[in-house]
């Protein structure tokens, strides 16, 4: 099974980082296969980043149509979600929604601990439906850089976050890149169990693609097609147009 | 790994239809083990019947502890099941409740169609708090016993239904056991993903076990420890004792 | 009039408690019957003994069928209330739901006071699709060992937390067994009216009796017919089959 | 035990005809005062009539304080049901709330049925925080003329509505002075219990009457005071001042 | 374009500030007319007093009806709107459902800041549909005396508290006659947009007059006809027939 | 007063048409300017199409920054609106968001009527958190071609929905371009307001931009600064570093 982890960004380490975890939770017949766009935000944090990336998604992901099994969109925000899975003839799988999706099914109630505003990640709960099973979001004034600077100390934050969060969340998933890793290094002094978005979005992967369902034919899932417009890179104006 | 496929009510054919649906699904290095409770109702479909089961299903439960990675409650009520997370040591999945959640996956709304009453699984969706994912519930006319003396035009029922609800719902969840092995057979003739809750378990039950995510350690889905009780079977009561 | 008051574990002591409250608010002309069940857990505090007590629960209702104008559930979870509604041929009321109610016709929002986890009263409380009227639920870091090892402290931390909770809730509920009896004791020194589960559900239950009301002939409160099972008493088994 | 039924409008012949249902379902230690405004809407239908009908309710309910256990609201539309709570000393009740909260306590979601429009029910039933439990409302197209021109038929077309929402609703509220009875005489032919708003109304104060809960102290429920005007008729003004 | 600016109260230096504020918000071509009750609460604070300021409010708007192309109620608690909205022949605005309209133009989510009880502004917000977009709703504890005894230390206390409401606030409405004024003082120093009630009453009323919609012809808002009643003023009495 | 009118594909077409609509509701001081995305989709119409337009549509509004008082998305889906909010240093109104916040300004509830799928426009009300507002979203099955093709058999469809959902909408949103000018077209023979998205943006931007308020300076919708990326459009790269 052939599954593509797309980066949001254009930034390559994140890329190469993404891919090692995704190997790291794949099953041995699993083929994990890396990708970066071509244009867009160097790394996506803001409404105005995430909507230029949403366009670079879908160009990037139209290379791969027909090539893959699943993709994996390795951008904690789900960047352009709903459109990569309208467009592609494959499953698409956002790398927060898989850990939502996991905690949901370890029970109870979640929370989404990060980096920064908490804000893009309550909207992202909500867009998913999944509000009603999230007990918190807590966003940890630390930036990326600082959690770099001192890993030990960011770290100790996490942990102490999520020993917090477990009074009310059953399980907590750990969203944005600057956290990514930390879900198994923590795990063993947690209250509760982490969730790691590559990790679960991989086997979700791999179970959904095993599943062998078709696109919806109808809706506004169904493939597009006889759609056209301009300036638009071939691989996506060919899958716009349903050729 | 071996995963408990376990029926909630008595009857022990159902348990071997669910055993046989969920060996299909597995991936080849997955063992499913099945278990009919030793008391309960012959077929849960009232209140009083779930609440009774749920009694059965613990007890059943209890039995296995130890010995399985995870457990399928293969009753489409998904009864019991957030008493049963508690309990065991391992994962216990529902059968609708994958089928949701992989409905979730694939994206968009998903709509759940059963025989008989629409209400119960209403609740259901609500209680795993989806209603937001979900945009309908149909209940078929129909009784699991026409559908066995007629199963041509019960498919073409379901079918006609799902068509139906293809207006609204990007997926249809096939719920309850006289809809059992639907979703195959129809598949290819319907204008959506058509969702069989024992294959989707059997699928999310070897993604969430290979995660080898820990219990929480805190909270009301940690283990219990220190109850007694009159009259419970010596699993139940030694799960319940933490001993 | 005939009310049961059904203590919902085994502790005949909190049974004999539950049934002098009761009797304390009921009408002269109502008598009071207390139950216990045959089995089950001592005290009901986990999801586990929640679900194998509804099984104890709908046993011993059933022994009472015919008997009785109207039960009381008397466990602060209203363990198996909608089960216990089908079941049976006349009404049921649970504690929690009578004073949460009650709290409603007071006027405004509630709040929900407990010891111990906030969480089960919430899920509760959301259950009886009330959460609207809900302004707070608070779990007090007491155990009941505490509140019964110095009471004039527990007196004192439990006003407190009502004179906290007037900021946001007109009224206050006080759930759980180890609170009971508090409501009238503090009444003169609180903010805010005082729920006690007991008295409201015995004045809610004269007054539901006095209406006369039929069970509903369809939908899933219909009484159930021609229900079968395993192992079952055969009060509750003759009850299922509608006999 | 002295309950006020407070009629919202200028009509006598309805007060007369609320006052004789609300003796009929009262206990005999019970005695029922009836009470009209001196000015307002004639009948209240529209919402320019139900806010002018506020300051009558208020301004007739003033003269009865100290005077009654507690007062009800004798018209549909739970007319500033909240605002009568606070000013007046003792329990209020709105008949349409009774009658909602009381398909609360038989179990499950309750409908309401009314003639002309749905509406202003759907506004209620969420303004009380009870939409969750209320699966629907139906305005059935009948002028209260024509139901008084041609009983029989307005029986028969009410009959028929509680048997379709029966499929959906496990009790249904008959809302509407010109519905007042029907519930009554139509109980033993309709699918589900059918509740009449007045004789909820009388058993619920007789409840709340006697559970001798206090007003709040804070918050937006506790007594005006220190509060003036002008034009108020003497006695709103003296509840208002606090005097 | 004639603009009605009409006080909820008798105070009529109230009025005057309202007519003042929203004339410096005016184009030039908008003439602002104040109007203030005959009778009704001196100032509006409790429950009680909005349903009788609810009738004063209708009596005096009906005063103007056909003599002006838009009204706004100068109360904060936006008294009466759907009631005034149905009775009168040109549109309505209340202060603060502006204020939180021209928030959601703003775009995010908004805060209500007010000095006193919160909750009557959560019940306004929820009872415009809008508490999706609200993120919160802070009351300080300063009544307006304290604001005009020592206006600096009250004007530091609400930009200190719309600084912490910015952490998840886009934009803050600052509501209640006690804060008039504010908005554009504090804007400079404030970290989000700061809305005043009566400008964007008088900006979305100049917005709404030139769009020239009509009333509805059906539904709970059209307009009355053939309603009768006692005591009411005869303007109010002819617009209720619908003469 | 300078007002972008930014057509959010790439058909000049429908730029001109929207400008013309746009100048007719402006007031007389008020400058309309037209723009049209090079590049994007021809028109809007799926999921992958809105994604890749949110990108096109930024670059198109950032080649204005500074030299415009107000924007409008001349775009049905009000397409990437929170982003452009953020991007830009004006407000920037949504057509169809302005008509709903206009319908919330007429009072009561409003629909939305399309042409085709109502799924879109439902999330759309949804996102911009109105649904309690919303009482229903109509599709019609008629493709744009259809209506071009017999307009006067589209009117009359359009007319005869408008009139069905008047029983529960209390105004109607003509959404989708098809649909534009019809309001005004069809008014006087509907129930009730009609909507047009365009004539209410502009009225809502004058409104706006008139009240001179500042962009948040903290949280999700302040400026970007510092941002970087690859292959982005000179304006929009400035935009986003913040020189």
């Amino acid at each position: 099974m052939r599954i593509l982890v797309l980066n949001g960004n254009t930034t390559e380490a994140i890329t190469a980082a993404c891919v090692a975890a995704a190997r790291d939770a794949a099953a041995p017949a699993t083929e994990i296969i890396g990708a970066t766009p071509a244009f867009g935000p160097t790394v996506i944090s803001t409404r105005a980043e995430n909507a230029i990336a949403g366009h670079a998604i879908l160009a990037t992901l139209a290379e791969h149509a027909g090539g893959i099994e699943a993709a994996i969109l390795a951008v904690s925000h789900d960047t352009a979600l709903d459109a990569a899975r309208q467009l592609m003839p494959c499953p698409v799988i956002g790398m927060t929604e898989a850990a939502c999706l996991t905690a949901c099914l370890v029970g109870g109630q979640f929370g989404v601990l990060t980096l920064g505003q908490a804000r893009p990640y309550e909207e992202l709960v909500a867009r998913h439906g999944l509000a009603a099973r999230c007990a918190a979001v807590v966003g940890l004034p630390l930036t990326p850089q600082q959690a770099i600077a001192d890993p030990a100390a960011a770290e100790a934050q996490v942990l102490a976050a999520t020993t917090a969060m477990a009074e009310r969340c059953d399980s907590v998933v750990l969203a944005g890149a600057a956290l990514a890793g930390l879900a198994a290094r923590l795990q063993d002094r947690a209250a509760v169990p982490l969730l790691d978005g590559i990790a679960c979005a991989v086997k979700l992967a791999e179970a959904l693609a095993a599943l062998h369902l078709p696109k919806p034919r109808t809706g506004s899932f169904a493939a597009p097609a006889g759609r056209t417009g301009l300036g638009l890179s071939p691989a996506l104006a060919a899958l716009l147009s349903g050729g």
